[in-house]
């Protein structure tokens, strides 16, 4: 089968033997698998990105010098069934996989590690027990959001947001889309969303965010506001508090006077503002605790890999709660393939790009730059070498 | 009155025109008044402290240059009534108050600001409103630690830790001390205590810990223990999860299979640690990022004040929540003071030294020192230049 190895940063074609199943896996015909963005850091930074996963107990990931299949958001088709399989999928039908393989008593991450070949291949091996049937209805291509949107399910989750908190989601990527969608899906009634990038801005009113904030020049809201500019980041989350229709109609104030603002819009308890941090650069820490409100949560979703700095001291004279979040369960993966089945959640902006095998690393390049695109499907039966719009 | 005055860091003992209050406020005869780590920090570093409380909204903290009087933890007898007082408190009455003063539409902060003196001197100004009475069997010693109780009553608070979540202080200084009783007065079954200095592991031991550990060389536990040397911060939250009583039982495991050591113990579901942060100093946040296990919670209550370093993509890989928390609510003051008077909390052990006015400065020296010493307190009424045992 072809398949596309990545071996000190350089991606590669090539031809390998089909893989064969273990007990209780199977073999996909691999139909799109979407480039995510810890692809994108593995590919530059294999050493730092193993060595501080293997800190947390898994020393399985590859390093830079060894080659390996990167992808790990595939909608496949079953192709083969190994020994001691339970057959509940059958041949020819549409699945989603968690993107995790044993090997013995070992489990490896699929598509980030040397022991489980990932997605950016014809075939790919998954567990039986972690594989889910898409639904007729859904679409091949949003099946395969599966696992980045189960990512902000989580993070979602994990915040423990209420529909009449106001979530402020910081970084429009493929990750901040999937958040807004996900808190839209879930009821949030004012997602206020920031990027520096305006193709991302739009890519994040498609997904839902009521407000959208120019993070970098200070342009006017984009969308449904009468407030005029937002210059600074303290500005925004002065937004972030009570209901949209009602902090229209009163002035600005500072945000050390959140609680009177809290009064102001009649809210009986004052609520408390939920940042999801979706950038994962160093300094954006610092950034949210230097600018956020009293007692804001911050979900951390943004992978930092870097040694970063902040001031601790501000983050305890504002009761700041940092909660860092990652992966997902099979129980939220399951249900968020679901909910893309039933049309709850806007996704489909997300599905900027595609390219065939041959043009993984023109993928990579258009995703660095990032204006333009959120997630690249790779698509093995295509022979597009150079990204199409999707 | 005599006061003593800091200024640039420098003490003097001063006479002072007698305080004049203001309408809804007492002045109070000091009988006790406790010396706070913010005093040390606030003594040495005046600017950088004023500087980050002004960018969360407070302007009136003073300067090194401006002489201020220290002192926030208070018990006195209430000497005066100025107008527009309601009488909730006759002359002579035993009172604690929340060490807020109004001046005008401002609010400042007792001892911390040249608007509002503190308490180390023979009178203060308090609000009546926020003025508690000393029930009659509470020591007048001991009814001074409701400030700092209140401040670990709020940290345990907040922090969500179940009865049957192993509370793991690191810093046994009078913040983790305080910490450590409340979390035993609020029937949390196993508390872990972590410091350098044996005197203060002491007192750890008779505010309640159940496990010690000696941060610094790994000796054996000091109470309790019969699992042999810990020696590093790791093997430290190894016993952090389900009852000592099973987890003795059971050999050491690396806390990667926390998972599993919570199904040898029988917890149905696994127990997560709550770490409280109680040292304040640059570098801790890494370190218990680092040693901490999946999905604890960390409970930052010591303050660094400084620019600090950590490793994002280490928490997001553990799923940390990092919670901030400052001071206290008057309702958890007044519960506070309430607890001590039934007796519920162990706080005796924190009173180590008592020290007249004049003897402010070597009060401040011993502590800085840090072994011997928890709680100073200093009582205008007494003679003594230099530290007494209590």
């Amino acid at each position: 089968v072809r398949a596309v190895t990545c071996t000190d940063g350089v991606f590669e074609l090539v031809e390998r033997p089909s893989p064969v199943p273990g007990p209780g896996q199977l073999v996909l015909d691999v139909h799109a698998c979407g480039i995510c963005g810890s692809d994108l850091h593995a590919r530059a930074h294999a050493d730092e990105f193993a060595a501080t996963v293997a800190e947390v107990g898994y020393d399985g990931m590859f390093r830079s010098h060894e080659p390996v299949v990167l992808g790990h958001e595939f909608t496949g088709v079953v192709a083969e069934h190994g020994p001691r399989t339970r057959g509940f999928h059958a041949p020819g039908s549409r699945v989603v996989a968690f993107p995790l393989l044993r090997h013995g008593d070992d489990v490896h991450l699929t598509g980030l590690s040397p022991h489980a070949d990932g997605g950016f291949a014809e075939q790919v091996v998954v567990e039986e027990a972690m594989t889910f049937a898409v639904p007729d209805h859904l679409d091949t291509d949003v099946a395969a959001l599966t696992e980045p949107m189960a990512v902000a399910l989580h993070a979602v989750r994990r915040s423990g947001i209420g529909k009449r908190q106001t979530a402020v989601v910081v970084g429009c990527g493929p990750v901040g889309l999937a958040v807004i969608a996900i808190l839209k899906a879930s009821g949030v009634r004012t997602v206020v969303a920031s990027d520096l990038s305006a193709g991302r801005r739009a890519l994040a009113a498609q997904c839902g965010a009521d407000v959208l904030v120019d993070a970098n020049t200070g342009s006017p809201f984009d969308t449904g506001a009468s407030r005029g500019h937002v210059t600074t980041a303290a500005q925004l989350f002065e937004l972030a508090v009570g209901s949209m229709e009602k902090l229209r109609r009163i002035p600005v104030v500072p945000w050390e006077r959140i609680w009177k603002l809290a009064e102001v819009t009649g809210a009986t308890t004052p609520q408390h503002p939920v940042v999801f941090e979706c950038v994962g650069a160093p300094g954006m820490i610092e950034r949210i605790v230097s600018s956020a409100p009293f007692r804001a949560r911050v979900v951390v979703v943004g992978v930092c890999m870097a040694t970063d700095r902040f001031r601790p001291g501000l983050a305890i004279n504002k009761e700041l709660d940092l909660r860092f979040v990652l992966g997902y369960t099979p129980g939220e993966f399951r249900e968020t393939l679901q909910w893309l089945a039933d049309g709850r959640v806007a996704a489909t902006p997300l599905l900027t790009g595609r390219v065939g095998l041959g043009g993984v690393d023109d993928a990579f390049t258009a995703l660095a730059a990032a204006d333009r695109h959120a997630k690249i499907l790779v698509d093995p039966r295509s022979d597009a070498v150079t990204v199409e719009r999707c």
